[in-house]
C-alpha cells in the first residue's frame, strides 16, 4: 500500500491499497476523536460494503448511517438538507465526523454537508470508484448541483483523511471504471508523459495502486499551489468546460468521464488547428482515449454546447478560461472571449 | 462617520455613519469589480430602502433583487436553495457580488449563499438593525436554521465590506431597537466597563455612532484572535446558549435580543451563586437590562431550557461551554458537564 501526504489549508493523508476498509476505524481514531460518525453511502455501494465499514467504524464510535439513492440526481439541494437534518437529529457535535463511502456523488454531497453542518465538522473520504479515487476525493472541492447546473453550490473544504481500498475497484462495472480512466488520462496529458506512456502501453491493465497514487500526487501538487482555484488548479478542468456542456445537453445520459473524454478530444483538435498543440500529440491523445473505449466526439451542435458550457461556473464575466494541450505533459490556460467559443468548438468537433 | 478595519482571513472595512446607503455603489466599486450585484433584502426593509439602494448600486453594476419574507422563518433551507437558484438563473459569476440589505436574517442567509454559490462570491453587509450592525454583520459567521434548531448549518465567510447607515436605525420600531441593545450591553459586560457605564447613564439615548463603532472594534479584536470560534470568540456567546433555549422553547415568540437578555440575567445570577461573579456586578447587569426594558426572567422550566440549549451547536461531546461573568468587563469560558446544566440553570432562574 501507498501513502500520499496532502498539504492544503488542512494537511491530511491519502492511503491507497487493498483491504483498507477494515482499517477505517483504527485510522480515524489515530487522527480524530469522534463519539459519533455519520456514515453516508448510496444504494449501490451499501449492499456491497456498508456492513463491513460499519463493523470497522463501530470499533471506535457510534455509527449513524444515511443512504442516498445512487446516481447524480441525488447530489441536489433537497438531499443535502435531508442529510443536515439527519445529522442534527442524531445530535452529531463539532467533535464528531462524517465518512463518505462511495463515488463522487456521495463524496461531494458529504463533503459539502461536512463543510456546513455546524459551520464545519471533519470528514473522511472513502472513494469506491476510480473517478473518485483520483479526482473528487482529494483536494477539498465539495458541491451540490442546482436545477440550473452542476456543482453550482459548494465549498472548498479539505477532508481529514482519504482511504482508497483498491479492492473496491474490482466490483466496479467496467463502464464505470472506464469513466475514471478518462480522468487518469487527463493527468498524463496535463503533467506526466511517463504516466501517459504507461497508459498507452497497458490500456485497462494499468497498475492500479501505482497509477492512483501518482494521480493523487499530481493533484496534491496542484492543490498545494492553488487550493482555491484561481490559477494552476484550473488546469484540472482540462476537458471539463466542454465536458460539462456535453453532460448537461445530454440530460446527464453521457457520464462525467465520457463527457470529459469528449471534451479533451475537442480541445485537443481545436488546439492543434490553432497551431498550439503538436499534431502528433493530438493523435496520441485521441488514440489513448480510443484504446480505453472512451468517446471522442458528440453530435450536439456547437452552438448548444457553448450555451451549456457558459452556464458553467468557471467563467469570469465575459471570458471563459479554456485549458488547452500544447503537448503531452504541457497544457495552457487560455482566457477566451465568450463570443469566440462557438468558433473554437467548431474547430474541435 | 467612522471606519473600522477588520483583519480576518479576509481584511475589510466597516463604515458607520448617516447617509451611507447612497454611497454603496461607489464604495463597492472602490473594492470589487462586479458586473452584476445580487441585492437581497426582506419584505419589511424593501419598501423603506430598496429603491434608494438600487439607485446607488445601479451606478456601478446591473442589479438583480431578491426579496424574502421578513422574519426568522425565512432563514431556512428552502429559502437558501431558492436564492442560489435565483443567482444561477441571473447568471452571476465568481467576479460578481451580493449585497445583504437588512437585519440578521437577511445577513446570515445572504452570507451563507455568498459562501457557497460557485464555492464563494464576495458579499457586502448593509445592516439596517442595531442587532445586525453590532453583531451578525461583522465577523463572517453565516448560517441558516434547520427544523432541528437555529444556525445549525452555515460557514465562516467574511464579507468584503460592511456599511452601516445609522439613518436606518431611526426607522426601527423601538422594540426591535431594544433587541439590539441586548447585544450592545453584552459587549460592555464582556470587555468594556466604560461602555457599560455609558449605557447605564444614557439608557436608550446612548451615542449611536460611537457605541456601534466601539462594539465593532471589540468584535473585530475577538475575531482577529479566534476567527473560527475555538476559544476567545466563544465568549461572544454570553447569554446565547441559554438564550437559544429560550427562543426555541418559546417557538421563537421571544426575540433573539430578549432571549439573550434573559440568558445574560440567568448566567449572571448563577455565576454569583457559584461565587464567581461579584454581587454588585450581577446587580448592575440586571439593572441595566431593566433600564433598557429588557426581560430578565422566563417561566420556561429549567429542564426544558436545558434540553433546548443542548441541541445548540456550541457543544462538544458531553461538555457545554458556558460563558460566565466574573465582573463587568471580565467573563470566563467554563466547560460544564451536560449533566450539571439543569442545576446550573436552576441556580440562575
Amino acid at each position: 500500500m501507498k501513502w500520499v501526504r496532502v498539504s492544503a489549508s488542512r494537511a491530511y493523508d491519502v492511503g491507497i491499497g487493498p483491504g483498507l476498509l477494515d482499517l477505517l476505524g483504527v485510522e480515524i481514531a489515530a487522527r480524530l476523536r469522534p463519539q459519533k460518525i455519520g456514515l453516508v453511502t448510496d444504494s449501490r455501494v451499501a449492499p456491497l460494503y456498508a456492513a463491513r465499514v460499519r463493523a470497522a467504524l463501530e470499533q471506535v464510535a457510534e455509527v449513524a448511517e444515511f443512504v442516498i439513492p445512487a446516481g447524480e440526481s441525488s447530489k441536489n439541494g433537497q438531499e443535502y438538507l435531508s442529510l443536515l437534518s439527519f445529522l442534527a437529529g442524531k445530535k452529531l457535535t463539532r467533535s464528531d465526523c462524517l465518512v463518505a463511502l462511495g463515488g463522487g456523488v456521495v463524496g461531494d454531497l458529504t463533503g459539502f454537508a461536512a463543510a456546513t453542518y455546524l459551520r464545519g465538522v471533519a470528514y473522511v473520504q472513502v472513494p469506491t470508484t476510480l473517478l473518485a479515487a483520483v479526482d473528487s476525493s482529494v483536494g477539498g472541492k465539495t458541491a451540490i448541483d442546482l436545477p440550473e447546473g452542476k456543482n453550482l453550490a459548494g465549498a472548498f473544504y479539505q477532508p481529514s483523511l482519504v482511504l482508497c481500498d483498491t479492492g473496491t475497484l474490482n466490483t466496479l462495472p467496467e463502464d464505470i471504471f472506464r469513466d475514471g480512466c478518462a480522468e487518469v488520462i487527463k493527468y498524463g496529458v496535463l503533467y506526466d508523459p511517463a504516466l501517459f506512456a504507461h497508459l498507452e502501453e497497458k490500456g485497462l491493465g494499468f497498475d492500479r495502486e501505482t497509477v492512483i497514487a501518482r494521480c493523487v500526487e499530481l493533484k496534491r501538487d496542484v492543490v498545494a499551489q492553488d487550493e482555491f482555484d484561481r490559477g494552476e488548479r484550473q488546469k484540472l478542468n482540462l476537458g471539463h468546460t466542454v465536458g460539462h456542456g456535453v453532460e448537461a445537453r445530454s440530460g446527464f445520459t453521457v457520464s462525467h468521464g465520457k463527457a470529459v473524454a469528449i471534451g479533451m478530444a475537442i480541445v485537443s483538435r481545436a488546439a492543434a488547428k490553432m497551431g498550439l498543440c503538436k499534431i502528433e500529440d493530438r493523435d496520441r491523445i485521441l488514440a489513448v482515449l480510443e484504446r480505453f473505449s472512451l468517446p471522442v466526439s458528440t453530435s450536439i451542435p456547437p452552438e448548444e454546447l457553448a450555451t451549456a458550457a457558459l452556464s458553467d461556473k468557471k467563467r469570469a464575466g465575459d471570458t471563459v478560461h479554456l485549458i488547452l494541450p500544447a503537448a503531452i505533459g504541457d497544457c495552457r490556460i487560455v482566457p477566451t472571449p465568450v463570443s469566440q467559443l462557438v468558433d473554437f468548438l467548431k474547430a474541435g468537433m
